[in-house]
């Protein structure tokens, strides 16, 4: 069910049929649509997205006033969600960084090139249960998210702005999460972003020099070593990568050649389903507190294009680096671009693989 | 003067040529050689360090066993600089992820290749001072390390191993910085960092395009326009660059083409120390509390060729959006490569800008 917000945005309810008391849905102030745009960096070759509008965006709010809840209509607050009750949802984010209609820039120069931030981003809200996580759903609610994920894909990649999109999901304070709420997001960026593109690059350099599908090459010999190996699950793979930037960096990627989630079998849904909540189980089991991380989510481009390196994997990065000391992003890598990883990929691979599985 | 310390790393005293007393090179746990490498990523073109000796690295040590104080003859406890005094030092980093002695690897495959981690890990200590920063020292001093930076640089790229040598400063717990002590580093790596490449990369296509040194451009255009300059000086420019990925980020260029320190004359050297001052009195006056930052030098590689793009510039990088909310680096950063930045560069430029001088 899709349901038009007063301020214009849409909400999509899945698997919710429910009709929804009317007067939850109160007005909300105007969203600004100035403030952003896409500029280009000479100097690297990547747009960056200048988005002034979101500084006040809503940081840490108490329980009672999580915008990602259901709306008690007894309340007088309503959250992002006008209904008392939903399974999973997407919406409009309140505080884009891309919007389809957004503002065309001023004019700018060769190397001062602005362009429209014309795109999308989603925020998506995986359950009613405000302190529940991916490990703590049944497995029936995340089969149901796998299945969100691919809805939200074909839509979004349909649309004639966008070039790529891009799931993921922020956890933790560690990381600058500001709403604890289990949800993740989704941008519909117009550019391939520079990480897919270079992946796009590496892996035609590889079929250039006589290999296949770089991932499925990868994974082949990551299955064949085994000492990596973190999970396994009908079509999927979790394992520590040989040259992990980030200590406890785990890629979750399809054991055969699927380019999308829209080319994976029922089996294989459930496959992914599971290996998810798998790593996460064990990610949490670890430490014994709930591992923050980003998990971000690659596949084909929304042209839809045949282009080598299109292997769908997940990539999680927890930032810690030991129990109780955060590995940050300093110097070395922001400056020089290169990681200096303090853990050996094998022993963290082999700490995750004896943690707990999912239950 | 050089001395040779009982664990064989090397320590380069500036300026300060007292005869040391002996006694103070306390013997040291000797350093294990093992369990360091370089891995190739091939998803991304990459060089990973995999470093598992420095977990147990010093970690935020209270003041009277700082490792970078002088040592006091008189006391129990001896820092890594064996000297009742210096006025700037450098010396092989005691943790270090890269060194010359670096054992071989063990064989690997075509995707999973493993290198030597042969490089050197150096600490530059700015003062004796404990609690000073840049902009507190005199412009002497910093125009001194300015002298020391060029000449580590020089020796550094000599070494045949090294391909690049890169010279930065982290400061501030919020990025991790585990000493207090007004210090730099330099890593001299056996490779040409992933941005680095990338910069040079662009520069070729600027040249290509027809266009000179893209460095040389961008800053010309910057003067020109103005809104975004923050300082400038002798033979250097100040200013946020029109698509800063990071909110504050500043950029300090050399005004004219100028490759590496080497090729700076005597009054751009003093520029140098002078603007790097001044840009860290802003930071520092801004909000009121010393701003923590990365700051990384990129000037031309260590095999002395000219390459597009080579053109002396600091980057500062701090991890504040506003006065008291940090930048993470979450999935949109690490998962999808691209930036966005919560404030308009022009805007950030000006508060820079009217924020206090050095004195």
């Amino acid at each position: 069910m899709r349901v038009e917000r007063a301020d214009g945005r849409y909400i999509q309810y899945y698997a919710f049929d429910e009709p929804l008391p009317s007067v939850l849905d109160r007005p909300q102030a105007a969203r600004p649509a100035d403030g952003l745009e896409l500029r280009w960096n000479p100097l690297l070759g990547e747009h960056v997205v200048i988005s002034t509008g979101r500084q006040d965006r809503t940081f840490l709010p108490p329980p009672e006033s999580c915008p990602l809840c259901p709306t008690d209509p007894a309340a007088a607050f309503t959250s992002e969600i006008p209904s008392p009750g939903y399974e999973i949802v997407a919406f409009e984010n309140r505080f884009p960084s891309l919007r389809l209609d957004a503002a065309p820039p001023a004019s700018g120069s060769a190397l001062e090139r602005r362009e429209r931030a014309a795109g999308l981003c989603e925020v998506l809200v995986y359950a009613p249960r405000h302190d529940a996580t991916l490990a703590s759903l049944s497995e029936a609610q995340v089969r149901h998210l796998v299945d969100v994920w691919a809805d939200r894909y074909a839509e979004l990649s349909a649309r004639p702005e966008v070039a790529y999109v891009f799931i993921f999901e922020n956890r933790g304070r560690e990381i600058g999460v500001t709403l604890t709420h289990p949800h993740g997001q989704i941008y519909a960026f117009p550019y391939v972003p520079p990480r897919v593109q270079r992946e796009h690059e590496l892996a035609l350099r590889h079929v250039a020099g006589g290999g296949g599908c770089l991932l499925c090459d990868v994974v082949a010999e990551e299955v064949a070593g085994g000492e990596r190996i973190v999970a396994t699950a009908e079509g999927f793979v979790a394992y520590v990568p040989f040259a992990a930037r980030l200590p406890y960096e785990v890629h979750v990627a399809a054991a055969a050649h699927r380019p999308s989630l829209l080319a994976l079998s029922d089996a294989e849904r459930a496959g992914l389903a599971r290996i998810v909540r798998t790593v996460q189980a064990k990610y949490d089991h670890l430490w014994g507190f709930t591992m923050p991380y980003s998990m971000s989510m690659h596949q084909r481009a929304a042209d839809g294009a045949d282009r080598a390196g299109d292997h769908l994997h997940i990539e999680f990065a927890p930032p810690y680096r030991t129990r109780d000391k955060l590995k940050y992003l300093a110097g070395i890598e922001t400056g020089a671009g290169t990681f200096i990883n303090d853990t050996a990929p094998e022993d963290t691979a082999r700490a995750l693989r004896a943690s707990a599985p999912a239950t």
